[in-house]
């Protein structure tokens, strides 16, 4: 597995350029992500949105934007239709957030009219770069299924899963958190951890090897991991973090960078196409990288 | 409010000498955090359980015990039951674990018999130092209310802020945390949040200074809060974090020293005498600081 976050466009460079439909584009933080990995060949975007706003703000950015990659559209809900559109006939491979709510962009994506969403669930998936861990690692979900069912965690997993195979690593190792590593009958998240074990144990779950359930310490510590007498093929060397519940995923997803000196890219997963949904809040490295990891795994 | 661990030593040093009641003490690591404390005059220990086994550990660690502070027992259930008891009729004012599990030390704490629970609710409480932010913080529960109620947040609240005003802090500023910091009636910790807020603010829960929902970056960096327009007495000043749960506790609990370099003081709060309930996985480092903490706030 890859060791940073910057490897990200280095393997995505190898990649052929993919076309990035950006709803709501005047925003100057996201067009400047996106200018960033158009120099690098990443990405073709198509900037739908104010084009009097966006060739402004490309302006003041310094940079050129021919005609022909915006779309006009003054309405927001009418730009997260055009680009959703554009993903569904397959113009464009990658879906991008830009100044508009999630709710409207993702009530596009989920419609039945485009098809983006069959048969798949929709998961926020991150990967965290820790100067504090041997290598780069995912963690699902933090942001987009509040309190996932079974079946749910387990179509988390496989989103998850995919991804790290899109990043070369065909046999990811999955560790289902929970507070404690015991199972107890109180403790939901601990149940649902041993059930998921055990459907990889019989094959139900392929292409990974689960464990659970972990404390983040023995997930990610081998030492942690022997101090609990805790024999385990994934402990200690973690891919993919499976969080319980959205408020245990959003807690250790900001606790990383804020309290952690960890880099991040995010994505959502499971739609025809992988969406990049960054907030206002994240920093403009985040958003280049997020895009550059969605031009890694786009189909 | 402090700024490293390191300074409730300090701090305790000013206080009298406590006597802290060993259960089951024959534990290498337990012994030598305990002489760290001895040494500095905080604490004067009952050693409970094998004597042999306790001189042995004692010779091995070159320290020097007087049989006096042994109470010789081998049965870890009488050995819970004995420094209880010396909590109980207060000869001894903090409790520790040793080689024993929670479970069986919990019992007994619990117990009508000796009444050192009584109308409050224990709760683990944790302080935390990051080298990514500007002070010490508390956090709680990360380990011992699963899935705690509305009355039961509120009183893990109200044992928080009286640990902070034992280290001096009159009024602490606390962050509820979820996952968003918009009120959303599909996330039941954005309504609790707002109900702590709300019986803050009409003076029901005294002594701090409450915000919530907050996302645990807005919680802790004014930045991120300002990102997202959140005028907040708490946002970025944040000196105590209440978790929705103990998934979510624990994970920050677990990423802050494995994942984020911080260090760590943790003990069980809400009983007659504070209670030092460190695991084996935890530093001996750890264990000498939460010693110290408990110093400083048992009565």
């Amino acid at each position: 597995m890859i060791k940073t976050l910057y490897e990200i466009p280095e393997l995505a460079k190898r990649n052929s350029t993919k076309t990035l439909a950006i709803a709501a584009a005047e925003d100057a933080s996201v067009m400047s992500a996106i200018q960033q990995a158009k120099k690098l060949g990443l990405v073709a975007p198509f900037f739908i949105g104010n084009s009097a706003k966006i060739l402004a703000i490309a302006e003041e950015l310094n940079i050129v934007i021919d005609p022909s990659e915006i779309i006009d559209s003054n309405d927001e809900n009418e730009s997260c239709a055009i680009a959703v559109k554009l993903i569904s006939q397959g113009k464009a491979q990658i879906l991008m957030k830009g100044l508009v709510p999630t709710g409207i962009l993702l009530k596009h994506v989920v419609s039945k009219d485009y098809g983006l969403v069959s048969g798949s669930l929709l998961s926020h998936f991150a990967l965290m770069e820790s100067p504090y861990y041997h290598k780069v690692f995912g963690l699902s979900d933090a942001a987009m299924n509040i309190a996932p069912s079974l079946e749910e965690k387990i179509a988390i997993i496989k989103n998850a899963v995919d991804v790290f195979r899109g990043l070369g690593v065909e046999t990811p190792k999955v560790a289902i958190l929970a507070a404690v590593e015991k199972i107890n009958s109180k403790m939901p998240a601990t149940i649902d951890a041993a059930i998921i074990k055990g459907m990889n144990q019989r094959h139900q779950i392929p292409n990974c090897i689960i464990d659970g359930p972990l404390a983040l310490d023995n997930a990610i510590s081998k030492e942690a991991a022997i101090h609990k007498s805790i024999d385990s093929p994934v402990a200690g060397d973690t891919d993919i973090l499976i969080a319980p519940d959205i408020e245990s995923g959003n807690a250790i997803y900001k606790c990383l960078p804020f309290l952690g000196g960890a880099k991040c890219a995010a994505i959502i997963v499971g739609s025809k196409a992988p969406i990049v949904l960054t907030s206002r809040a994240d920093s403009e490295e985040t958003k280049f990288l997020s895009i550059a990891l969605s031009v890694l795994i786009a189909k």
